[in-house]
């Protein structure tokens, strides 16, 4: 058993382990960012680390089908970090929040050795969608393309370079897709570790067969956030009309069905 | 100007600057608690450290007068850290949590290079107190005693060690005071950075005079989380009479009017 999970499970209730906690109307999310453990600083700028921090964070409230509000910001600043670095990471935090009207309404700053961005998103929903909610006989897809997050990610532990659109680089979060999408949809999680780590967390003790092969790139690659989801059969022509619709690709791979689903590789965080 | 005030400049909005923020009935707020920055791990035990980090927290919803509801909980935890001591962490955690009825709604856990714990609190307020609701001619006081935390700390930092009881290791909070004195209560603030660095966030350009002389550790002394607080002069006996009624002391420091008040000291925060 991992660090993490053993943590979860000295905390375990009702609202634990989904990608937001569901209160009413209000969902909530939270996420740390930090430096060595998600992120080199030599690998992104401080204005893309500001953004990354963000994305993923309002990932979370966007895949429980709830509209980010507001945010909580905890900032670990390195006491060297200069001024001119800190306007810049700002910068990335601020474009993100304007561009979906999320509003900063507190949180904390404190110096540290690291660099580090912890969010808490406070979103509103209509009707909460959860990751474990699919039957039998669902179709599985997930929204956009895996694999080049981590190919990015290599190629960077490697000592290369990546492009300024490399998609390690760039989040595209895929809001106005879900939030049309919503009504046809029954489970949703953003793939944040990975489809091979995510995928059993989000199928549990249910099975699935493959309706299409996927390449180890797809299986492993973990920071596109994309979304994983799950739909009835019958609205598989209105998912992807509103994927055309939203010009984004969908990959439908699989069904939930008999057949065991096999765990492929380790989650790879602590 | 200093990092935290830096970076507060940059996001600045009408809910930022106060212990919490408040949005309708709900109050939020948000606290990172790390290693090296605000306690060293020889100092205080996993599980003072896990009872510190929630308490420093629940004050901040405490002093809005608010009721802690939920929290969010964002470990980062050592790779070399012990099973065995993350248990003490937890419980440490999990023991303030129960006495205050709060829920653990969800969170996120990381592994790090230090021990870091990031909260955030929900709570719950019919009517919110501000920090800075205070008017000319108020009477400000302040719970309990303040510079016994100091004078641990100033023994810790010097190789020193600190008895079970020391108040660096247990912060008492005055939520039963506080909650029934609420009404006749205009401003309230934790004091978490000493008299010295917190009393000009409390006044701001207000001027006040000194009923009493406050010794330096009163003024220095950051991590009691006594409550600073404001009233108008005609509540003082139902002040006192409250203060009794939970038997906690009171001191009764000074009044808004004129006169500059000078800041004594430098915050020591970056």
């Amino acid at each position: 058993m991992d660090k993490e999970k053993f943590i979860i499970s000295k905390f375990e209730n009702k609202f634990i382990g989904d990608d937001g906690a569901v209160v009413g109307n209000y969902v909530y999310s939270k996420d740390i960012f930090l430096e060595n453990t998600h992120f080199k600083r030599g690998w992104l700028s401080d204005y893309e680390i500001g953004k990354k921090a963000m994305l993923i964070n309002i990932s979370d409230i966007i895949v429980m089908n709830a509209v980010p509000k507001y945010v909580l910001l905890g900032l670990m600043i390195p006491r060297n970090m200069e001024f001119a670095k800190i306007i810049e990471l700002k910068k990335g935090i601020k474009e993100v929040c304007d561009k979906f009207g999320v509003v900063i309404i507190g949180g904390d700053t404190v110096g540290s050795n690291l660099l580090g961005i912890s969010v808490s998103v406070i979103g509103f929903s209509k009707k909460a969608i959860f990751r474990n909610a699919m039957k039998k006989g669902e179709i599985l897809a997930f929204t956009g393309n895996l694999g080049s997050s981590l190919k990015g990610l290599r190629a960077l532990q490697n000592g290369g370079k990546i492009g300024k659109n490399s998609r390690f680089r760039n989040i595209i979060l895929r809001d106005k897709f879900f939030y049309k999408a919503s009504k046809f949809i029954n489970s949703a999680m953003d793939i944040s570790d990975g489809l091979a780590s995510d995928l059993p967390k989000f199928i549990r003790d249910k099975n699935i067969k493959f309706l299409k092969n996927l390449s180890k790139f797809e299986f492993l690659s973990g920071e596109e956030y994309e979304i994983l989801f799950s739909f009835n059969k019958k609205h598989k022509f209105r998912i992807i009309n509103e994927a055309k619709r939203a010009r984004i690709n969908l990959k439908i791979f699989g069904e939930t069905t008999y057949g065991k689903y096999k765990k492929r590789a380790r989650s790879w965080h602590f």
